[in-house]
Parts: structure tokens; sequence; C-alpha cells
């Protein structure tokens, strides 16, 4: 019998896997909590990095464990897994590569670090015969790579569309909700620790896209960064489109939606979008997320639940360290990653047309006509009551056209001499059961 | 270094891992599609049992697979996994242990044996060196168990709720939606496909409690057999139960549940139960299930999607046949099963009580004095407009009281002269989000 392949990064069984933890804020404190209070068998925390780390120190970690503010502390060590919790590309990227390269496994909730370079990472992690795993980095609570990974892998996947960030989420509900307009439910957000300070990149959306690109890698098998998703900030949205969603029978979501388009491209965009008020979709409420899958086998499949905050990703956290104590292996003999011909949001779906405008005769008639010159079919026009004709909103509704050829008749509407604001367009994903 | 340990039973890297099937129903015919269309890297089919096999004969299956009826000819095959999807616990049950016994892995979406038969197997396939896996025995499409074991292994869970049999589910929701008679809506379940012949697994509850059994091994970690487990039937829920229910903003389900009493006990029931409307139960619709898992540190995390069905359950079967041929241990240093000191139906929730009676004065007054004597208080009476007193259904609703106090109080009450059928109660599931 040949000699099995083993993983020279880890212990011998019975031995214990030593645990080195980078950061120690919100998430790096909760997992040092778990690690304390109840470890998965085998493991032991044995070292603790943070800058000006003698502020951070806690009575309640033993006193065997190392608190350190010199990353060579934490390489040059016997430790086999380093937890990375710090955030941002750098310097995480460069210790996590050095750790890689000293064959020590590495666990990270770090989603920018592995959107942009997990693959080469995941590369090194298989080269190195050590473990990289990130389920922290994706919608904290739910163990979403985890299902890809083992309870999906048999399954093509199609489809995912998701709601992948907690602000945005919390923003657009409590406007829905509560007619709030966008600029009071973000400084509400704030002032509840929902959102940042500097909450750009959440309402941008570039915290959801750098999810969807590690969920196109898991999921889709398709190697996209995240600057090739087209993606759009949900400040547009006012309090008058979930009046008028709402008469749709809708709501509006930050979606993240991602799918091959048939030809080896790949659709892939993050923007506020329609979603029946009955759909999963619509149902997720304040902070929390939501991913939904569709298999060419197992059809719709479902996972909600808190998207980030320490407890929920500590979890996601210290599962990873846990399967990596157990030594399951993941070099995968998984099909390698497709790099898609191209990335575009070109998703064909009835579409959302919100104007503001002086009103007179007139104008419905104009709209119509540069629809109908671009091939769009109208489906609807909504006109709420409104005490003024000076800036008087409403909505068209057209059937699924490409977002291209819309864009090109948008273009020629705003050229149109009644806007008091530039009108706004959004996809309506109400074509599906999700 | 040690010599470490390894899988006598898998095949070296590089060679083939072979399958064979026991069973070639829905399930099985569905798996050997995948296998023979988009096989899992490294994976080979290499027999098909079962009885009769020249009717089952197909011709996309590839010339090199051996149909068999022998089972002798797959026990004595150099296959490396036996995938068993007859169903029942014999002859299933001797075949699966002589596969472990002589070192074959083994896959299976057999509920019955391995919520009865599961602990023993997987110490057998332990002690063997080779892997028994499961996935598909529980809710099909949604990968539970592969979330539990991986990315949910860093949290205590303390509550399954679930929605664990599609029958039920497609029952019951068509009662509530159309106003559907039972016996009516389990006719049309039965035509559709959704109902089986002889439905008595399904509407008797033994089909969910033997998936909440292998979901408090899973989950709880809790050793527990499906007779322990309280079940009651959904036969006994009536159009008139919807009608109320809708009054209380609830609807009924057949909810599965368990959690530890914290005192060692487990508390575990199968039976129909009223959810809030909006409630993530409340929603699951037609045959789909749903598992809603409470952690220590995650909060709520909820899976939903097809419970049953080829699709779906294939998928569940191939991602573990994928997983073993990644060679994917599973040899468990995790924690051992503990066995509950007892497991009881004792949830302590608010109740609904639907009496159907000949009207006349007193009769609230003679009830509300019976559940005044057994310390319960009375939250509410509903009656909706009906046609005859001499068959009026009226409903009363309880603040939370231990079931068992309950029944003290329901055994007096029914001794009343007033009935025209026996009293029906429902518990509440109305105290938390899901």
């Amino acid at each position: 019998m040949a000699i099995p392949r083993r993983h020279p990064a880890l212990p011998d069984p019975g031995t214990r896997c030593r645990v080195a933890l980078l950061g120690f804020g919100t998430v790096g404190t909760a997992v040092a909590r778990i690690l304390c209070e109840q470890p998965p068998a085998g493991v032991e925390l044995t070292h603790i990095f943070n800058r000006g780390v003698s502020r951070k120190r806690v009575d309640w970690v033993p006193a065997g464990v190392r608190w350190t503010e010199d990353i060579g502390d934490v390489l040059d060590s016997p430790a086999d897994i380093v937890v990375e919790l710090m955030g941002g590309i750098e310097p995480a990227g460069g210790w996590v590569e050095r750790a890689l390269d000293a064959g020590k496994s590495v666990v990270t909730a770090n989603k920018q670090l592995i959107a942009h370079r997990g693959a080469s990472l995941l590369s090194l992690a298989r080269e190195r015969r050590c473990h990289l795993r990130f389920e922290g980095s994706v919608a904290g609570g739910i163990p979403i790579i985890a299902a890809l990974r083992d309870g999906l892998a048999g399954d093509r996947i199609s489809r995912v569309l998701g709601i992948l960030n907690g602000t945005c989420n919390y923003i657009l509900t409590s406007m829905a909700d509560g007619g709030t307009a966008f600029g009071t439910a973000l400084q509400q957000a704030q002032e509840l620790g929902y959102a940042e300070a500097d909450p750009t990149d959440d309402i941008e959306g570039y915290d959801a896209r750098a999810k969807l690109a590690i969920l196109c890698a898991a999921a889709l098998r398709a190697d996209v960064q995240p600057e090739q998703i087209a993606t759009r900030a949900i400040t547009v949205i006012e309090a008058v489109d979930f009046a008028h969603a709402r008469q749709l029978g809708c709501t509006i979501r930050q979606v993240s939606h991602a799918e091959w388009d048939g030809q080896g491209g790949l659709h892939a965009t993050v923007r506020p979008t329609l979603v029946y008020r009955e759909s999963a979709l619509a149902r997720v409420a304040g902070s929390q997320n939501i991913v939904v899958l569709r298999g060419q086998y197992g059809g719709e499949t479902v996972f909600s639940g808190s998207g980030a905050g320490g407890g929920p990703t500590s979890v996601a956290v210290v599962s990873d360290i846990a399967a990596i104590a157990r030594l399951e292996s993941e070099r995968s003999e998984a099909a390698a990653l497709r790099a898609p011909t191209h990335v575009r949001g070109e998703f064909v779906t009835p579409q959302y047309l919100r104007f503001v405008v002086r009103d007179r005769p007139g104008i419905i008639a104009r709209i119509a006509g540069a629809m109908e010159q671009h091939g769009i079919n109208i489906d609807a026009v909504l006109q709420l009551p409104y005490p003024t004709k000076q800036a008087l909103p409403f909505v068209v509704t057209t059937e699924a056209c490409p977002p291209s050829v819309l864009a090109e008749a948008m273009r020629q509407i705003s050229e149109l001499d009644f806007h008091v604001q530039p009108p706004v367009d959004l996809p309506m994903l109400i074509g599906d059961a999700a």
C-alpha cells in the first residue's frame, strides 16, 4: 500500500492544535471567548496579536496565552493555525501569505482579501499542503461556504441571489416600514451601530460586491474580481419609490445577483432592486442576510441568518478552526475555477422607472414614444395622489428588456425638458419564486 | 514523524472511487443520472442492485456498469462506496452493516435506518475506518447535516425547529389556502403524488419524528430514539381551526421541535402547532421543508428548500459521495452524543383549545372554572359567526402552561355534557421569531 499523503503542517493525532489570533476587535474577542470557554476538541489558543496590545488585555484569557504586537512572534511560533481578523488587504494579505508559506493553516473573515486574492492564496495553501478557510467572510452566521463545499457539491449551481449587506438592508427596511427618508434612516442606523461612521463601503455596494465575488467562486466556480461587478449605490432610493413599489406588490432591496449567461460570460450585479413582497428576499428584515441558490438538480435552497456581528461571525471562524483541527482535507480535487469570457450586468428583467416632472400634458406620450423607438414595451403607468404639479413623481414599468437598451432610451428621455430631477431606473426581480 | 492514519477502504490518490448503488427507484435513478452525466472528480458508478433488475435496465447507463439482483455481487465486489437507497430498516440495515464491516464506506438517504441505528452504524464505521454519510435522510435538498458538521460546529445549538414532512405541509397549506377539508386535501395530495397511497407514516408524524431524531443527534448531540418523541397526527385539524387561527394572526403547521431542558432532559415533539403567519415556519408553502436552528453564539439560522423528491435528495447523496471521494475525514473528534435523562414533550406554550358544543348558557363559565382550578389563565375566547347552535365551534386560548397540567384540565372538561365532539388542543408557537 502506498504511503498516503498527509498535511505536514498539522499536528499528529492526539497532539494539540495551536491557534494564533491576529486582531482582537469585536470578532477577535468573540472568537477568543469561544476558544477559552468551549474550545473544539484538540484546539488551544496560544497567541493574540494586536497593535497596542497592552490596552487590549482581558482577564478571562488564560495566563499561558502570549499577547504580542510583533507579527514575527506569531509567524515564527509553532502555531498551527493563524486566524486573521484584522480586515483590509494589507498588511493582512502579506501576513496570511507568510503564514501559508510557512505551512501554517489560515482561517480568515476578511472579505476584501478573499475576494481579491482568494484564488492565489488557495493555490498557495494547496502547494504548501495546509488549509485556508473563510466561512466568516460571507454572510457571517450563515454556513454557506460549508453548504456549498459539502452539502451541495453534487449539484451544479446556476444562480446566486443574496442580500449580503446588513447595513443596506437595515436602511431599506426602515425606509419601507416607516416612510423614513434615506438620510434619516442612515443616521438611525449609525446611532444604533448598524452602520459605520463612514458608510461608503456599505451603501455604495462595495461590501456586498466583495461577498458576491466570493460566492461567484464558491457557488458558480467563476473567477471574478469585485471591480468587475456592476454596482449601484442605494442612495438613489427615496421614500416615494417605496410607495410606488407597494402599489406594484413589491418592496426594494439591495440584491446581489450572479449567473452564467450560458455562453461563457457571467452576469453579476449589486444594486437596489424591486422584489415581490411575498418573496424570500423581501422577507429579510433589519440587518439579516439571505442567500438563495438555484441548482440544476436540487432546485432552490434558501439560507438566512445573521449577516455579521461578533457572535455569528465568530461561530463561522471557530467552525473553520474545528474543521481544520479534525484534519479535514480541502486540497480540492474539486473543479478549478473558470474565468468568464466577460462579466456584465445585463440581466433582462422588467424595469421600474421613476420620473419627477413639472407636470403638463404630453409627458407620457413623449416617454412612450422614446420607449417605442427602442422596442421597449410599457407595462404600466403609476401615479399616486400628490400635492403639487411642480415636482410630480410618477412611475413607468416596462416589460423585460436588456439594461443596455433601456439605458439608450433613458439617455434620450433624460434630455427632455420636463424633468425636475434625473430619472431613476431599477430592475424588478419578479419573474421567479425568490 | 509518526505514520499518519489513513482510510484503508479508500482508493489511492489518482485511482477511481467505485460506487455501487442499492435501489433503483426515484432517488436511485436520479443519483445514477448525475453519476453518469457529471460525476464528481474520481467517482465511477460500477454496480446497480435492485430486485427484478432486468425490468429496471436503462440505456443511458454505461455498458461497464454491472446490474445485479444478488447483494453478494455488491458486498464481495471491490466497490469503495455503497449507496443504500432502498429504505426500510431491513434488509437495508444488515447490508449496510456488512458493507461497513468490509471497510466499504456507505452513503444512505434512509431516515428510519439512521434514526434507529445511526449511532451504532457510525461507531462501526469509525472502528472500520470508513465513512457513513446520510445528508439525504433529512430535508433532502437542504444541506443541514453538512452545515451542522462544518459551518456551525463552533456553536452550541440549543434548539431545533422544523417542518420536515412535505406531505403534511402540502395538506395543511392547501387546507389553509382553500378552506379544503382534511380528507379532500389528502386525496388531492395523493392524486398529485405528494402523498403515498398509504399516507400513515406522514400524517401520523412517524416520518417527521425519524428526521427529528436524526437532527437531535446532529444538532443537539442528543441520543434519542424516534419512539421517545411525542407525536400527534395532523388528522385532528379541521377547516374551522384555520378560520380561528387566522383570527389569532396564525396558521397551522406540523412542527418538529426539540431542545434540552437545561437539566439533562430533552423536550421533543412532532405535532400540529399554531405559528404566527409572519413567521418563517408559516411561510413554508406546499411540500417545502425548513429547519430553524438557534445557537448560543450565532443566533437563529434558517435553512429552507425542497424536502424530498429525486432531484434534491440525489444532490444530497452525490454530495456525500463527493465528500468521501475527497478523502474527507469524519472519524469525529467531535463530542460524543449525550443520552438525555428523559425525553418529554413538555414545552410550556400558550394553548389553542377548540370546542364543538350544543350551545346553551354557562358553557364558558364551566370551562373557565375548570381552567382556574388547574391554575391556567384564559387569554381569549373566539367565536366566529356560525349557522347552527347544535354544533357550534369556538376557541379558547390560554396563557403559557405545561401540557401535562392542561391535559388534567381537559380531562375534566371533556366529561362535561355539552360536547358534540371531543375538544382539540394545539400548542401555539408564538413566543419568538421563528
